[in-house]
């Protein structure tokens, strides 16, 4: 474990952050297992848990893998052990235990709820995520670093087309320049409402595919097992190919869509594309901390309404009903530009923004980019030509 | 939704054994949510839930996509409304109702365990994992399609290497040709206790890296968000190359393992990689219906001490206490061979069996093939050849 002097100086920032949540809900301590959270809390992942009091240091009970060392390292076979190891190194057990009530399957949470009695079990998973939305400078810089290379990836996607490719050929022509500039490809997605490979490559009306997953735009997939993304059709003259595959290069994800046309589009695509980047334009203008995530997407629905292109904005059939979402080590945080969100912007937020179209017979158009809140407004991240590029 | 005929067909036999499990556990009806059980049950992937009743047809309560259509389809917006909407097809309200303790998280679970009240709700994952164990005829046809693709781009991986390449480029190449050849990419996994992106392609020490994973050999990965696979290591004369990819062509996931090298190795890697077959082949003798997998592995580990090589057996300083696992919809399903598995080989059950040794400074050696169990033994489906290839 050779965790950089930069990172293990940020943990404790984040543990203030849990703890802030913890203090809130009236827990003495949280209990962590949950990949994502235990990347979060200790810049790495383990079998077996993060446990952190609401103040001294923290303990890390490790099952796997052997070798790890550190003064708070403890290993242990089950969670059964973690009451009496706390004992034995001079903690006091607590009254409240967080536990993660939606990462941990309810076997594991009945488990470890069993394993911590008498101390009461209390449902974690919101909390951490408050704590999680609001990143640290060490966390910001990461996603900088996604976000050029996500960006170096997307620079060169022109160059990786070639005519008569199918969507699967330039999907995987895509995935390969991404993994060799260090994309490590998985997607960490929160709950259980979407999952996903790298991405989605969309061409033609398989943009418009309804999806039982909650993307803005899914596309059919080339199998039922996993209904997302490319569908094996043909890239043709008069359509656009949508990218928009997650920038995983640091555990933290940056998202980002470009738009291709193949050959020449009909001018309403086009101009459907102009009101993508004015929405997005004008949500640069408006957000910032303080601002209501709802009142972003609101604006984001009046000027599609406005331009008439209400019944084709984030879908057509099935239409997904945000315009942006949080980012981080999961692809889906806080917080939620919907209709019905409650998040309100602070500065160190991530999120991406991400206006698209459905132009029938045509494909997608639109924009995603990934945003930092900034004290005074936001700052765009993934900086690449935002025009619907001719392969 | 367009299922096949053959497809439709085989569902009932799939609800067959579920409802088998459910008689046993004295449950009702069942309810399942999870990606994995819902392809499994329904041939297709939606958000919603699948209801069986012990006797009878089953429902699907469908969230989204829109647009699915049969006389079983009934559209909700939460899980609440499942009572009434039995009450309204004339269903009956079941006592005792199965749900997924390990797929669903501890909220989901208690949002759906209210939702059915007063139906008492019973742990049903184990129940649904042995159910999915013996696979029905059509399913074996699933697996033995993924894994003539699998074995097809196996057979061109000595084509994709050049001199220089990196452990990550020469993932890279062989990512490409299985996503080229049809492969999903996704590796659906149970549990918590692994994560992985297509698969690993492991050089030299790397294959020795204690992992936090529950894998054979895992290796220590590009990023400490996710530690497992490639580590960037240069392909060196003298070092094998282990490549061990997922073949996720139709749902049903094929696993197999090949090794190569770069140049020559020291006589003992090659004598190791002998006794690898030797397990293989002696499994191959004794495996089929009644055979216990505990006694699988027991004859394995015998074989490897006979030779030494106890040691090296499924990793080093950590060593992994299964020598096969059953296969699936995930990579991990039942039976599992390891030594304190209580599984009993049946007629139809499919497993990879994966003797591997670690060779300090060379590597890792050994072999993985994917088995179905036949009414007289057991039948290999992924055929290549197992001999070490020089690259």
């Amino acid at each position: 474990m050779k965790l950089s002097k930069e990172l293990v100086n940020d943990l404790p920032r984040r543990w203030t952050r849990i703890r802030k949540q913890m203090e809130l809900a009236k827990a003495d301590a949280c209990l962590l297992s949950g990949t994502e959270n235990l990347f979060y809390a200790t810049g790495m992942v383990f079998s077996g848990y993060f446990y952190l009091p609401l103040s001294g240091d923290p303990l890390y009970f490790v099952k796997r893998p052997v070798g790890l060392s550190g003064d708070n390292v403890i290993y242990i076979r089950k969670p059964e052990q973690i009451p009496e190891a706390l004992t034995e190194n001079g903690f006091e057990l607590p009254d409240v235990v967080m536990l993660e009530s939606e990462e941990l399957s309810h076997a594991d949470w009945c488990r470890l709820e069993n394993a911590m009695k008498p101390a009461r079990a209390i449902s974690g998973t919101p909390a951490i995520r408050i704590a999680r939305s609001v990143k640290t400078a060490y966390e910001i810089g990461q996603f900088k670093l996604s976000a050029q290379y996500h960006t170096e990836v997307y620079n060169q996607i022109p160059s990786l087309y070639r005519p008569g490719m199918t969507d699967l050929e330039f999907s995987v022509a895509i995935e390969g320049a991404m993994r060799l500039k260090g994309c490590l490809g998985m997607v960490r997605v929160f709950g259980t409402s979407m999952e996903i490979f790298m991405g989605s490559i969309l061409t033609g009306d398989n943009a418009a595919a309804p999806s039982p997953y909650d993307f803005a735009l899914g596309g059919g997939g080339l199998h039922p097992s996993i209904p997302v993304g490319a569908n094996g059709s043909l890239l043709e003259s008069g359509k656009t190919v949508m990218v928009d595959v997650g920038g995983n290069f640091t555990g933290y994800i940056t998202d980002m869509t470009r738009v291709f046309a193949i050959g020449d589009l009909p001018e309403h695509a086009y101009r459907a594309h102009q009101v993508a980047l004015e929405i997005q334009n004008r949500i640069v203008e408006m957000a910032g901390p303080g601002v209501r995530a709802e009142d972003l997407y609101d604006e984001a629905v009046a000027i599609a309404t406005r331009n008439g292109l209400a019944d084709c904005f984030m879908g057509a059939e099935q239409q997904a009903k945000f315009v942006g979402h949080g980012i981080g080590i999961e692809l889906n945080e806080l917080p939620v530009l919907s209709t019905r969100s409650n998040d309100i912007l602070e500065e160190g937020m991530v999120f991406a923004l991400e206006p698209k179209f459905i132009i029938a017979g045509v494909g997608a158009v639109g924009i995603e980019n990934s945003f930092v809140v900034t004290a005074s407004g936001i700052e765009k991240i993934t900086l690449s030509k935002e025009e619907i590029i001719r392969l």
